[in-house]
């Protein structure tokens, strides 16, 4: 056995992540002012866009994630049914498919890589959807966590185009607590020496600040029932050593840390109320969407009450609470009930009219 | 202006902390297996021994604390008056004033200081309050956080000394959860390579390592709903960051690394069901306190329901819950509310007859 077996395998890749296609972005331009000279914007898709272009739904993932994640609802016989919908799965910058810190040559590399905004990552995939497929409208757009984010932005950026939004288990403003929470897990990734302000020369040099980053998620990420009725033992988990491991470290060790700290700085600034000059309820009012506001019960990053408070800002929408004890996570779909609960929201909505 | 006013004073002084007594504890065995050869139990106490020695209170301190952090609850008039009872105020192993990491000489010093239970704090206060004073009942025992550990550890090993007894947002058995929150804000600390296994030279080297743990307790410590209605306004903080430096980091940062650690490590192994062959309900079952079991809502780490579980199993006991956006930083009673509240439980459980 040689050393090379006995760390995490190179993660980025499609063996792991399924094959992408790419849109060469050309010169972006960055919202907060920086620019690439050739970025690119990974995305799988899955069905067939029909003649009057009417059938596509965009499904943005959440942060540390890839289009994989969200492949888990997609499903003949499932509300995201690729023989009746056009499903577009955009990678957003920062996750080691799209442009990342992890894939950008030099100067623009590791820990130079520009700040990248959640209106970003719309704005890409708005070139995608219009200019690369033509499409005017989107049945739906919904997303977990960051893609929550991603979610409101295009409701909000491009009301006219979103027939119907689910923010899952995210806000379309982070609020203070969220902000802190987010910064808390960047900073112990910085605090690894071994991180040298992004300048490293292999991401597993970063480990302890990844297993400390993997242990803040562990705190947060599900909840204190959830360990204390030791649920992990329905997933298949045979002791708390074993879920932490086998999750949490396993999870979230063979990534980049440039590239997580792109996405969280990017998940922390999110904020639509940019869009009408720092005033919340203008820019929710401004949603056109039929729109499910779905947190996930005692989510500790995105509580009940938080997304409560946007929905009552949005006009057509109805607030729809999800209860697991997997908390944030609900969405890892790890059990059928998550995953049926997940698919009974989606459903719902898309079966909901719109006069168009 | 000198190099040495721009750091924390020090921090471990009575002129801070105010005049302790000492019990010299001699040789003392810690139940872990190691032991000190001039182990000290520092402590104070309001009020007057009444001839009958039946007017006594025992009241240990949180995690991070010592005494001075309870007497914001003494005060004529009010429940713990001390025209009326004679309050004790112990401080537990670690605190900087009993025997700790930082007053310890070699060979148990720093990074060699013995692990510590809650059951040493027990045995140690049980022979001050028992030898040193002669008490054989106690009206009161009560304390917060950690210092609720203390309280059940006195009503399981010691149920006929102790006539009532209020666990403030604390549990008999540390939960899993709670177990991984203290363990990351442990290990945010061993991560700054400054901490040298325990063996720095000035705790000040390590401040990287406390603003992380500081920073830990800023995003569990308080409720989501704290900081987004800027409740911190309130207590007079003009600014997100003004409360992030001025109350957490100002608390947090002047103290001693190992002290912190030796804490937390005592903290996480709480559990009284030790006394009971592992049985949490046998255990809690022993206890003759007339106990009020008083959670604080949206409390972080010590969630509602897991002092419901608990409260279940004792016999004579009642949930109290304590309604504070503080969450489990209640118990600093910052506001008037907060302090009148906790006032209140206390109130009823001393009018409340015991039958002796």
């Amino acid at each position: 056995m040689t050393t090379q077996t006995m760390v995490y395998p190179e993660y980025y890749t499609e063996t792991i992540h399924g094959k992408h296609e790419y849109l060469d972005l050309g010169h972006f331009e960055f919202e907060m002012g920086a620019s690439l000279p050739n970025a690119k914007l990974a995305y799988k898709t899955h069905g067939r866009l029909n003649a009057a272009k009417d059938n596509a739904i965009l499904f943005p993932h959440m942060y540390s994630g890839t289009p994989l994640a969200m492949e888990r609802f997609i499903g003949e016989g499932r509300p995201l049914d690729p023989d009746k919908y056009f499903i577009i799965l955009p990678g957003q910058f920062g996750n080691g498919f799209s442009s990342s810190p992890s894939n950008t040559p030099p100067p623009s590399d590791r820990g130079a890589f520009p700040q990248v905004t959640i209106g970003d990552d719309v704005r890409a995939q708005h070139l995608l959807v219009t200019e690369t497929f033509g499409i005017e409208k989107l049945q739906l757009v919904l997303g977990w966590s960051m893609g929550a984010e991603q979610t409101y932005e295009w409701a909000v950026r491009y009301p006219d185009m979103v027939l119907r939004a689910i923010p899952f288990a995210g806000t379309a403003k982070t609020t203070p607590h969220d902000w802190l929470f987010v910064r808390m897990h960047e900073n112990v990734i910085k605090a690894d020496p071994a991180w040298r302000g992004g300048f490293y020369d292999d991401p597993a040099e970063v480990r302890a600040g990844l297993k400390a980053h993997a242990e803040v998620w562990s705190v947060m990420g599900v909840t204190q029932q959830f360990y204390k009725n030791e649920d992990w033992r329905e997933v298949g988990f045979s002791s708390l050593d074993d879920f932490m491991r086998n999750l949490w470290e396993a999870w979230f060790i063979p990534m980049d840390p440039n590239n997580l700290l792109t996405m969280a700085w990017k998940w922390r600034h999110g904020d639509v109320s940019k869009h009408a000059g720092g005033d919340l309820a203008a820019a929710l009012g401004r949603i056109k969407a039929k729109t499910f506001v779905t947190p996930f019960a005692g989510d500790m990053f995105f509580p009940v009450s938080d997304l409560e408070d946007e929905q009552a800002l949005i006009p057509d929408s109805e607030l729809r609470v999800i209860d697991s004890t997997w908390g944030h996570f609900a969405m890892f779909a790890m059990t059928d009930r998550d995953r049926e609960a997940i698919d009974t929201v989606i459903g719902d909505l898309l079966a909901t009219k719109i006069a168009t």
